[in-house]
């Protein structure tokens, strides 16, 4: 299957277009959890098994893994993903970038030993460094556009020629990178009159959406800006706001997603809630 | 002991310039290390041996042991510089970035976790995914500016009222985030004019250059256009040409980080060669 089929398979089977961030932060894992002998493994199960109807894409943000040391736990979820919830995309959030043959590497390390279907990547070392992550039709990545942190205005919207950089790197992927269909853009939901713009400029482009929740997006303006004509075109990604909302028990990360899942829905037209993009 | 001082160390004890690249793509390793338990770790083991006496820092590229699966390698690896090389910087390419409380777990990734000294950081993501890998006295940040790589020219070359995007990222870091005066900026050997515009706008900064070697730099240019006043300012380093030297033997290891460590020196004013920068 494509990445583009699974990409529309995982909004069909979760009638919806919501991301739940895997960010494990081991300072605020529930304390029941917290002295299990695979605490992140444990939380993140808690977290699947509570949202795994509802969940078009699991983004589990590699730099919590990494800076426990629980590589082997990051795998574990993931396969815990594929047996729960194998219609959902899984996007490691790596935000990785390097020269050609580095960058091949970073790949195998999301696509071959993770097994993620996509990976983020950061766009600033151009052409030969995003390649390696879309050579592969079943796997895609997800360039960093526009931001959702404060310091999203210090570069990418500096205005080259009467176009801010952001807009400039997405021109660029949609006319030179995304011939087997499986580049997304990551465009943060603090922006939305620049989602507005890029929506405009590529209907067909699909946006990762962080900063709804504890970064202060706004999920109205955001579907307002970002949705394709057809109802879709986005996965609107929630961390922090989901996996510990309540303490983090089962029940109101649930609810949460639940809540988030239907307040997506509500601001989409009736006919697209059960329909791809 | 700060940052500044470390570095200054470095460049003195090793009476040079030189950074060894702890590339170890497992597809390249001489066969007989190749069925080691731990092919990696023995590979840099004998790096850091035929070198320690001729290199002021070492830079392992974290996307080869995450390919792998050989996070524990990697670690090893560093505690090994630490006993036979203590004066050399030990600097984690990893080209990281992301939001504030993200970036800040990477930052305990490299310098808790593993022990780096300093880590590379990508720039795209501006000011609050830059600052949390340069709050500890100690520990350093090496910011991507200009790249050795063809993507290079694709963003980091744009003009913004009549300045590149690589200078406004320079000009930033050194005006905002150098406080501690532990930035430095990664400036590659292929491309001299670019370095030279930089060195003449940063006299103080020091720039790591990747690119000689495997990827085409020259080193007499890059030495005429990057030497700061003192004939220092730099880190020069080498990765797949010195550690693939001969197929990877020790004796062409040492050969190939000798003749580059002396090439470099003969560029350097005479003064400088035992003189801190």
């Amino acid at each position: 299957m494509t990445f583009a089929d699974r990409l529309n398979q995982a909004w069909e089977v979760s009638a919806g277009l919501l991301c739940v961030g895997l960010d494990p932060d081991v300072d605020r894992l529930p304390p029941e959890i917290a002295a299990d002998r695979q605490p992140i493994l444990a939380f993140n199960r808690r977290i699947i098994d509570a949202t795994a109807d509802l969940t078009a894409a699991y983004k589990p943000q590699i730099a919590f893994y990494g800076a426990a040391g629980r590589e082997p736990e990051l795998a574990a979820s993931i396969r815990y993903i594929r047996e729960r919830a194998p219609h959902a995309l899984i996007i490691l959030d790596a935000k990785r970038s390097d020269i050609g043959n580095t960058a091949e590497a970073y790949a195998r390390e999301a696509f071959d030993r993770y097994g993620a279907d996509a990976v983020t990547v950061n766009p600033y070392m151009g052409e030969d460094s995003v390649l390696p992550f879309l050579s592969r039709p079943d796997r895609g990545a997800v360039l960093l556009c526009r931001t959702s942190n404060p310091g999203a205005r210090d570069f990418q919207d500096l205005m080259i020629e009467g176009m801010p950089l952001y807009r400039r790197v997405a021109e660029r992927a949609a006319r030179d990178w995304n011939g087997g269909n499986n580049l997304m853009l990551v465009v943060g939901a603090t922006g939305p009159a620049e989602m507005s713009e890029l929506r405009r400029a590529h209907p067909e482009l699909t946006f990762l959406v962080p900063g709804i929740g504890a970064q202060g997006g706004d999920l109205e303006g955001t579907l307002a800006a970002g949705l394709n004509p057809g109802g879709a075109g986005l996965l609107i990604s929630s961390s922090r706001g989901i996996i510990f909302a309540g303490g983090g028990s089962a029940a109101a990360i649930r609810a949460a997603a639940a809540q988030l899942h239907a307040s997506i829905n509500r601001g989409r037209p009736v006919a697209a809630r059960r329909q791809v993009g």
